[in-house]
């Protein structure tokens, strides 16, 4: 039932993890389909990816107050 | 080659987006394996879906400066 969920980042890394640091005051969207142009941000390739897989998957929105 | 990468996480929902909140100072890690019992944050379970997949997906560390 489940396999690889990524096909497209950093495919030679062993283990794509990211560190990002953000600022206060800062709103920032996330990836987590893993078929983003600008990974590690989304750029709503998410929506594509659930109309083709049937999928239901979409952003990490962080807030940051100020 | 690409099917479905969410099989545990909120399946009702159209598209599982989530917004958080975190405070100057603060370092947050998120899943974006879709398999962690804490999600939205990671517990390390990617580790056992790579393994079992053969994938290379990791979390997404967010840090704030104070
Ligand atoms: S492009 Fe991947 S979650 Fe939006
Ligand atoms: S548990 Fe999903 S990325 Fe770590």
């Amino acid at each position: 039932m489940s396999g690889k969920i990524n096909h497209k980042i950093e495919l030679d890394n062993p283990k794509v993890a990211t560190t990002d640091t953000i600022e206060p005051g800062q709103k920032v969207v996330y990836c987590r389909c893993w078929k983003s142009a600008t990974f590690p941000k989304c750029d709503g390739a998410h929506n594509k990816h659930n109309q083709e897989t049937g999928d239901n998957v979409g952003p990490l929105i962080v807030n940051v107050p100020k």
